[in-house]
């Protein structure tokens, strides 16, 4: 075959996707699904009636602005400017994007040049590595380390930055780092403390930060988010990325965005110009109506940013209590909708897996979706090669589930837990 | 500032856009807005009514497929495989994205290299050429030239490549051509000769060839739309790219689709899952449905496909009438939704228009905006600098528009001529 049909080198290597591989898997209807982060409970009734109604509106099928829909940013920039010192600006600090996904692309590719440095936290929502990749930039890979537990229960807030280690990867050819509070897949929200080391860092060498929080309203009780973004020196080095579809339960949604300075924004602009141009205006009408709505109520516990919390700070407990109740050690999640349990515990017998090559969590979610219908996410998905041994006996369990769907997840894992030990 | 702060090479110079500098401008309410191609008549009430139904189910507001929603690519290909000699695979074949500027943005990553040459024909939809010079490729310009016409009206089929000049821009740097028919803004419907002359240069240069046809639907009485990928050794080196927004007249789903073998759709794929990594989902379940409507009644006068091109004739035919009954010579388009005009004959005062480094369109089309309170685009953004010159007396209506709105433009423009004549 002709070589002018092959991929252009910047996406050699970048076909793999652990979503497309494990979703596929997970497409049987008898399987228990807590693999994708995909909500199975019902969006707020007022986020889907929005979009039916605006449906109906011929103007808001027509194109709207590029940078995101007037009415939009506007809602946004009054979201926000309550968590910010300064008021945002809707047409200049903010950009909404196709999903988080969409913001992290266009900050990447305006922003970091072939040749520059970029942080990334291990274990990373998997899009980070392939990219910077892409932008031709090379990711420098620190991990989240466990302190020893022993008797108490293991928490999220137990996995940190060893902060020496993080200084020693900054450099002069650092051009950001990616953060992710709350962190999928570990669930740790940063501290104040943390953060501030990595903020000072980031000041010391005049580097970017890309701050992803998605999950920004899923804290549970005895913790609080923080945006790195409203730290001193930080604001002008700061994109911070959130998501329509963690915001209100509709990951189909694919509506992000990106709030910054001006002089960093303007950049994701002109990449956001030249590749997509604009998103989809019903989606965006919906969303800025059903943001006034909680907009309005903040201090309400029926906001949605409270009451959703609160659901599923329960599931959260559940979860827990049936991972432990089998002889698993869950981590204990502070924040976002996942938790990570070590499968090794359960000592399956792989041998009969194909592809042995794979890591140990790739070969246990698939033997256990096939075998006991149930599935999850492999954690070394989360990783670069060098460290996937260090998370390979993890896996990780979504939990934004309905009851029912936990009930059976709950039956699957008792019934097998019976037959083991 | 920091030099951190500043762009990534990659987008260096790739920041204005005449849609973001013209949409501003026609946003006062009391400009008859015939610029942006953006439907002003109502998009078919089923297409409308499955959005509003489709938004109520819990699960189509949340993730699908990344590469398409299985009922979207299924009704794609069940669509065109009555085109094609062959069938199309739904999940091989066919790569659903941000609209066909999301089509045209994944084809140039996955496949054109930096410093490779792709061929673009003048006047272009604007995003081509900096799409190309995103991927560090080098765009080579070919513009459409006119016969010497007297006496008959002036078509878009007057324009044409010529053939030594088309076949001097190939070469082994040649990694690709961007096709588009019928064309935007000429109204060009490519017929089979002219289309097998650029098929033999691919062949012959082993180049491959993006086909824009996202007005393949549009075209007018005595005229026909061709595939390309659909003549002999085109099927293996052709990405043909399609619009929902254009099909269905709902420019704000912001819905395309890529179309072509496997070996290459693959590649387009990957940048997709390190962009975006999938489409709206409420808004691919609609556009499915609302194809399978039209699909079973394709050879029906009430077919959306047969119907809408049948209304845009007649709104077409007159524009012609009335920019010829000012003395204009407008170019009667064969196909797409746009008109233009060589406004140089109105003789215009542009004097105290500032910029006046600005190309003659850009300064007239901002006299009338301000001045007649009519937009259009200037026909000199769809050149690169160097053929500006050529087309700059060119200014572009767009026509699919209520008869309210043309009613309303015939108003401004024939009260104009009784002040000139
Ligand atoms: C940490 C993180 N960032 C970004 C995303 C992507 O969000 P979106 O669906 O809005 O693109 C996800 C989705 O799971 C995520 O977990
Ligand atoms: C020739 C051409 N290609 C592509 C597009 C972009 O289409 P979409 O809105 O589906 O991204 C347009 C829109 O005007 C167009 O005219």
């Amino acid at each position: 075959m002709s070589l002018k049909f092959k991929n252009a080198k910047r996406i050699e290597g970048l076909d793999s996707n652990v979503w497309i591989e494990f979703t596929k898997l997970a497409a049987d209807p008898s399987v228990v699904n807590l693999g994708q982060g995909l909500p199975d409970i019902s969006p707020p009734v007022y986020v889907k009636e929005e979009l039916s109604k605006i449906a109906a509106i011929d103007s808001l099928n027509q194109y709207t602005r590029g940078f995101g829909h007037p009415s939009l940013v506007k809602a946004l920039s009054c979201l926000y400017e309550k968590f910010y010192q300064n008021q945002i600006n809707p047409n200049k600090e903010i950009l909404v994007t196709v999903g988080a996904y969409g913001s992290l692309f266009n900050a990447i590719q305006g922003l970091i040049d072939e040749g520059d440095e970029v942080i990334v936290i291990v274990p990373f929502y998997d899009c980070y590595e392939p990219m910077v990749r892409m932008a031709g930039a090379i990711p420098v890979f620190i991990p989240l380390r466990s302190k020893l537990v022993d008797g108490k229960k293991w928490s999220s807030s137990d996995w940190t930055l060893d902060p020496q280690e993080l200084a020693s990867k900054f450099n002069s050819k650092t051009k950001a780092i990616i953060l992710n509070t709350p962190h999928n897949p570990l669930g740790k929200v940063y501290t104040k403390e943390e953060l501030q080391v990595i903020a000072d860092l980031c000041i010391k060498y005049d580097t970017l930060c890309i701050s992803d929080e998605v999950y920004e309203w899923l804290v549970y009780t005895g913790n609080k988010h923080f945006k790195i973004a409203t730290f001193p020196g930080m604001w002008e080095r700061t994109i911070t990325i959130g998501s329509a579809g963690k915001t209100f339960s509709v990951t189909g949604w694919k509506l992000g965005w990106s709030i910054g300075p001006k002089h960093l924004i303007k950049h994701l602009q002109t990449v956001q110009q030249n590749t997509i141009y604009t998103c989809a205006t019903p989606l965006q009408e919906a969303l800025a109506q059903a943001l006034w709505i909680d907009i309005k109520r903040m201090d309400d516990p029926e906001c949605y940013f409270n009451s959703l919390p609160k659901e599923l700070e329960v599931k959260r407990n559940r979860m827990v209590h049936l991972l432990e109740s089998v002889g698993l050690k869950p981590i204990v999640p502070d924040g976002g909708y996942f938790i990570i349990a070590d499968v090794s515990l359960l000592d399956t017998d792989l041998s009969d897996m194909k592809n042995s090559n794979e890591p140990y969590d790739y070969k246990f979610v698939k033997w256990m979706t096939k075998n006991k219908k149930l599935s999850a996410i492999p954690v070394s998905a989360f990783c670069n090669a060098e460290t996937k041994l260090q998370f390979e006996k993890f896996v990780r369990f979504c939990f934004i589930k309905k009851d029912s769907t936990l009930d059976a997840a709950e039956e699957i894992i008792k019934a097998w837990s019976r037959l083991k030990f």
